[in-house]
Parts: structure tokens; C-alpha cells; sequence
């Protein structure tokens, strides 16, 4: 199973890819899409959209993962998650594939053990799962982290909606 | 100018096209696009984004006007406009044409002289400004208010961002 995770935010979305058979995970690829707060709100979404699915179209993965919302951020904060959700969720749509989310503290219990995980430890973790030299930055960490718990939880996968 | 407002949200999303010509206003189109509950929330995105680009496409507006955020929602619902905000503006920004927006007690003043102005009242005073003969359904009728308040505006254009 390939599974793409997203992180998203409007000045800078997390996204990572794994390959999973059975336990062995495999990093295909992780990076951060920023888009310059210099630009206007719609041409910054334009990039994130077209990233991602430059991104889904070049990876094929068979899933989109997303965190879903966090409570108690302020209202602009929550509006702002929602549009570049929907950048993911929009691509996702054109490329065929299917959407799961999850809430924030079923993924960092996912993936550290720990519902109430700094995001330092998640770096850490992720590091050490897949092995690797340095933590990636924190948004392709946490993405990376969404795509696994999507991995762990593949027997109730949970649509949006 | 060819204005095109939007009143967006994940279930309908209303939107209105006029031409203004100094102070006549020519109603060009007005509807709903109403997304079933009963599809994931990523296939409604789509076709709400997919409607708005072929709208464009057809009507060639010279600029997308949006209302910004009501306060006071509760969590899920500002996500929700958000995603639904974002359909609106990638279609903007991937034909090309800027988007601007205005604060509710502005439009709500600037069409009927009250910033405290009821749904209803805003029908009827979208209807007497058209010379309709029945109000157009509520979101069209916001989509239309938004795009008369630009046209009041337009000496005073407020970029998204």
C-alpha cells in the first residue's frame, strides 16, 4: 500500500510518501510546499493544488491521508486549514483517489505511543522508523506521521465527511 | 464590469453574476450549486470548483468577489468555509482573474443601508434592485449582494490575503 500524507497549511504543507508491506515501511519521497506570504491568499492555493497533484500523478498513491482538525485555533487559523485542506482534497478528487482522516491525538498514539506528543518526539520517531540520518522538517514529519497511522488503522479506514 | 459574487459553503454554494454600466445594473445569471451531503466531502469540492471554473469560463467576470469570514461559527463550520472558500478561489486564480472580498455588516450596508440587515431584507432589496418579480433563493441573493457591494467599491479594492 502507497499512501500519501498531508500536512496542509497555506503558507507551508507537509507531504510524505510510504510504501508499506506488511511491518517494512519505505520513505518514497517527503518534502514541504511553501507558498511566499508575499502572494495573494488564491495564487498561493493554485501552487499547493497543482503540486499535489503534479505530486499524485508522478507517485501514484492509492490513498490521501489527512490530519483533521485541531481545536481551539483561532477562527482565521481554522479557515485557513480549510482552504488548503481542500487544495489536498480537491486533488485527490481529480486523481481518483480516496481521502481518510484522523484526529490529531489518534495519530501521534499512533506512531509514538503517546496521544500527547511534542512534535520533537514525533520528529524523533519518525526518524527512527524510517531509519533515517536527520529528522525530516516538522511538517513532512507530521505528514509522514499521518500516512502511517493510515497504515496502522488500514482495517477502519475512516472517509471524510 | 462583469462581477461575479459568491456566497460559498460545502452543501450550496450560491453565486451571482451582474454587469454594472455607471449606476445600472444587469442581472447576467444567478444559482445555486447544491452538493449532495450524501457524496465525501472531496467529490463535492470538486464539483463545486469544476461549476465555478466553467462559469468563468462561460462569463468571463473581470473579478471574483467572496464575503470574508463570519465570526462566532463553531469549529467545523469555519473548516468548512474555508474549503469551500478555496473551490472559489483556485477557480479565480486558474482563469486568471483577482479576487477580492468584503466584511458582512459592509455588504449587508453598502445593498440596504444596514450593516444589520436579515437574510430577508436582502432578498428584497436584491428583487427592487433587479426588478425581479420573485427573490432569488437566499444564497444567490447574498452571492449577488457581494458582488453589488464590489461594484460600490470598486474605488477601494481590498485584496485577499
Amino acid at each position: 500500500m502507497r499512501v500519501l500524507g498531508i500536512d496542509p497549511g497555506t503558507l507551508r504543507t507537509g507531504l510524505g510518501i510510504l510504501d508499506a508491506k506488511g511491518n517494512v515501511y519505505e520513505l518514497i519521497t517527503c518534502q514541504t510546499i511553501e507558498a511566499s506570504p508575499k502572494l495573494p491568499i488564491p495564487e498561493r492555493l493554485k501552487k499547493i493544488h497543482q503540486t499535489l497533484q503534479d505530486i499524485i500523478r508522478l507517485h501514484s498513491p492509492d490513498v490521501l491521508a489527512l490530519e483533521n482538525v485541531f481545536f481551539g485555533k483561532d477562527v482565521r487559523a481554522l479557515v485557513k486549514i480549510g482552504e488548503a485542506r481542500a487544495c489536498a482534497m480537491l486533488a485527490a478528487a481529480e486523481c481518483g483517489i480516496p481521502v481518510v482522516e484522523y484526529p490529531p491525538a489518534r495519530i501521534k498514539q499512533a506512531i509514538s505511543g503517546n496521544g500527547r506528543a511534542t512534535k520533537i518526539q514525533m520528529q524523533q520517531m519518525i526518524k527512527s522508523l524510517f531509519r533515517l540520518k536527520t529528522p525530516p522538517p516538522a511538517d513532512a514529519a507530521d505528514a509522514l506521521a499521518v500516512a502511517l497511522c493510515h497504515v496502522h488503522s488500514s482495517n477502519v479506514r475512516i472517509p471524510v465527511g
